[in-house]
């Protein structure tokens, strides 16, 4: 067993969670070094909520509550990371959550829906469809989820779902500790934190903010502003680093 | 399949590769992670072999062509991902290639030497002991193999193997793109690059240096001026990042 008082203890019980996940089937492989590749970065940022990712966190709860029909859509990774704060976020927003998975069968969306609902999470399920212009797998989603949205959070999203979405005129919220990732740059506006600082934060403002600042923080986003101050905050760690 | 055309072609295929590996027990779930986590510094150094990461590369070389019982530490990743560029560099070099694991199971270090034999590779097998003064399965390897080295090349180490070598007394040479590791740390030599690129090479560096460079390059070994050189290619490739 990993000793408490190791320096990395909690990132390597992280591991040791996912690795258990994708022996069940929750997790991809790919998920796995997708991960890896996210606890890198987070070390260049210290492993803490930026003031700009906070910032981010408010944006994305008043974007959140002004939306319509706001989707949370949730893979392996995130539903095996951080399902209990998937169903406060839910509470907290009254957003549909929807599981959309890049490497998808229908076993392991039953898998991760169940894990979601035993956290608490209502789960918007039901018949997928090909709905999105994307090749094979990945454009499955369900005709009232992601389909009809006009805000979604993708928390942990690979490849071009971010891409596709925003072309839809769809408003996407990513949660990316990459901020060079395509998924960050494509959205509309990225969280440049880890998932289970940035899920709770999201909710807390969900609850705190106020109408006058729902209307301020949405009106212009400067995505860029964002992925420059967490470069900004990676840079300025890493050029101390052997201080 | 992946498309030969997509940006990110050999990254994926690579990360393929592994996941395939995985599945078949060569590499350990634990080393997907670890995989991530590299490509996410590689990504930053630009996916190339630094100037100064060229001159560990020679300085390694020449280690090794100078050093009495020089061996090669192979785990699960490495095997996986360099095979045939281990049995070049063991040609070049003259080393014992050994197999140590972190998640260490015979059956797991007999499916690696396979593997290795495949590609070329002369194995030096046989029962091991636990002679390192690491807890667990770590403490594992050959009286006359990595107990004997007076020089070690430890590619993707992972954990403190480095640290206890080094105080044993030997010379540590670590391949890793994690500057800030305690592995790139705690090394007498870090040659911080990707694993394909730097074995090669060594490799070559031991075939074409020169008697008087061989003594030259190692006399006074500055680690933290590797170190300090990856960080600063990293910064200014990630300041520039948006640009």
């Amino acid at each position: 067993m990993i000793p408490p008082d190791h320096p990395r203890y909690r990132s390597l019980v992280t591991r040791e969670l996912l690795a258990r996940c994708a022996e069940s089937g929750v997790v991809a492989l790919e998920g796995l070094t997708a991960h890896g590749r996210g606890e890198a970065f987070d070390y260049l940022l210290g492993e803490k909520t930026t003031e700009s990712a906070l910032l981010a966190e408010r944006t994305a709860a008043a974007l959140l509550l002004n939306a319509q029909n706001p989707v949370i859509s949730v893979n392996g990774n995130t539903a095996a990371l951080a399902a209990a704060e998937i169903a406060l976020l839910q509470k907290a927003s009254g957003a549909r959550v929807e599981v959309n998975l890049f490497h998808r069968t229908e076993e392991r969306v039953a898998k991760i829906e169940d894990l979601l609902r035993n956290a608490g999470v209502e789960v918007f399920s039901g018949p997928a469809e090909q709905l999105l212009p994307l090749s094979h797998d990945r454009a499955w989603c369900r005709r009232e989820g992601m389909y009809a949205a006009d805000v979604v959070l993708v928390p942990l999203e690979d490849g071009d779902r971010a891409e596709v979405l925003v072309g839809m005129g769809k408003t996407v919220i990513a949660i990316d500790l990459n901020p060079l990732s395509r998924t960050a740059r494509m959205a509309t506006l990225a969280i440049v934190d880890e998932l289970t600082r940035a899920l709770p934060a999201i909710a807390t403002a969900c609850r705190e903010i106020s109408p006058e600042d729902r209307v301020r923080l949405v009106k212009k986003i400067d995505n860029h502003y964002f992925l420059s101050m967490a470069i900004h905050d990676m840079t300025l760690r890493l050029s101390h680093a052997l201080d």
